[in-house]
């Protein structure tokens, strides 16, 4: 759709085409489906909801975004990124509120969203890049934890995030919502078998922490200057024995208060930090 | 209710008594009725649900749980609950999942559910403790932002919590249920006047950090080892530019990576961890 020859020829012609408005016609229902994993893989799409996401999909991979849907609200108030799409060849469709509402899986679209080819990468291209901090997440089911970490993972400079195969969809609609553009920003790779993966992170020279609230050392207390990968797990089960067992070490958080424990992205959030600060030191850049 | 004499009599009365299974009756209404916060203020109650929450208010605050209600699979899972409940002379009364649903705002509040007398304390109190580790929440809208940057401060060993008038209501279904037990743990206050606020607490050689992404130094760059408080805002908006200009310093969050900003959860866990670190060293306790 994004490089049809009208597009191409005409880069506003969203602007004097008229608005999409059927809900119920063919090319809606087609992005609406995409709300359904089976879908997004048959199609190899997925969509990317909300100003913030569908800027960081122009402005970082722009030939990845296939179409942009926006409403009337969403062309006037966001004006810029729109520029920016119709400037990178990207064909931007107006649609009626009712339409982008009937796309979107989310309750407030904000007015936009992207139609994006998806953007994992080989777990190959990430170990050859010499890594320096990973997050691999094992069984991680939660959309919303899971595409906070890879937020997380994205603001605190980690070069990649594996998920295995038994973790929830990198491209479920919630997931998206969560990272907020990180899809992006780092590489990605899905369906990781973890267990081969653990032995090359080895061989590699790679260490492993588990993060667990039993590990007999903590975040603090571990050397976090020599390249490591996080190894998160299900917030309410915990990691598997062989998953646990197979990592280099098992490390804490400590908890100072009487919490019990800490939600999945905020453990995460302190695991990484700790490591960006002891790769990078007290400032970014 | 939970001191009346059959009670007290009877502490497993509500096994022989007929489960609730009217969802229409009036204890059942009153109990939903805590969902809107006018009739929480009217009555000094709120409710907590789901048994990580109900286990820390009768732990930490038996004299402060009125009542517990408790479906078949609640009763079958959480016998060490329900005991200790009893043992504290707490009333628990059974109820049809049903009643248990009608009562509650969450979709699946696993069983139980305990309908506390309000929690916070006044201001002074939590200044009279000399405090070392204070988080303030200022125009925090969000609630389940809220209620895991108070589980956060928990964890971190925070002496406080303190929340200003703009802010969410501490007793949200959805803040108690994000804070997983936390309002049992530590010292809130809540209805706060934030600037005069600031003002005592630098009048208490409390040092006022804002957090905001544009702070010229880094949470790594500032001495957390004396007595400090976090002031946080709204993720959207930030905070405005009277309170910033009230602290005594805007610190920042570093950003390694491309991600434009964290959550308000998270960056709250990256300051608030930074100070545990500071004040308590690299293991807990």
């Amino acid at each position: 759709m994004r490089l049809d020859a009208a597009a191409v020829r005409r880069p506003n012609a969203s602007d004097a085409s008229p608005a999409l408005t059927n809900v119920k016609a063919e090319r809606v229902r087609a992005v609406a489906a995409l709300g359904r994993r089976s879908a997004r893989e048959r199609r190899g799409l997925f969509v990317a909801e909300g100003p913030q996401a569908v800027r960081e999909a122009v402005a970082c991979r722009p030939g990845d975004v296939r179409e942009i849907f926006a409403d009337s609200d969403g062309q006037g108030r966001h004006h810029e990124i729109l520029r920016a799409a119709r400037d990178a060849g990207i064909a931007v469709r107006a649609t009626s509120g009712e339409v982008l509402a009937a796309m979107c899986s989310t309750t407030t679209p904000q007015g936009l969203l992207a139609v994006c080819r998806r953007v994992d990468v080989p777990l190959d291209s990430i170990l050859a890049g010499t890594p320096r901090l990973l997050v691999v997440l094992t069984s991680v089911r939660d959309p919303g934890n899971a595409g906070t970490v890879i937020r997380g993972a994205d603001a605190a400079g980690a070069d990649a995030v594996i998920i295995g195969s038994a973790s929830v969809d990198l491209y479920n609609p919630k997931v998206v919502r969560s990272a907020v553009g990180s899809h992006f920003h780092l590489p990605i790779a899905v369906r990781v078998d973890i267990p081969a993966l653990l032995t090359r992170l080895g061989e590699l020279s790679i260490a492993t922490y588990a993060t667990d609230g039993s590990g007999p050392r903590t975040v603090y207390e571990v050397d976090l200057s020599a390249p490591h990968a996080w190894v998160m797990g299900n917030e309410a089960w915990g990691m598997p024995e062989s998953v646990l067992s197979a990592c280099d070490e098992v490390v804490g958080v400590p908890l100072y208060g009487r919490a019990e424990s800490l939600n999945l992205a905020m453990a995460a959030t302190v695991c990484l930090f700790a490591s960006a600060r002891a790769l990078h030191g007290p400032r970014a850049g």
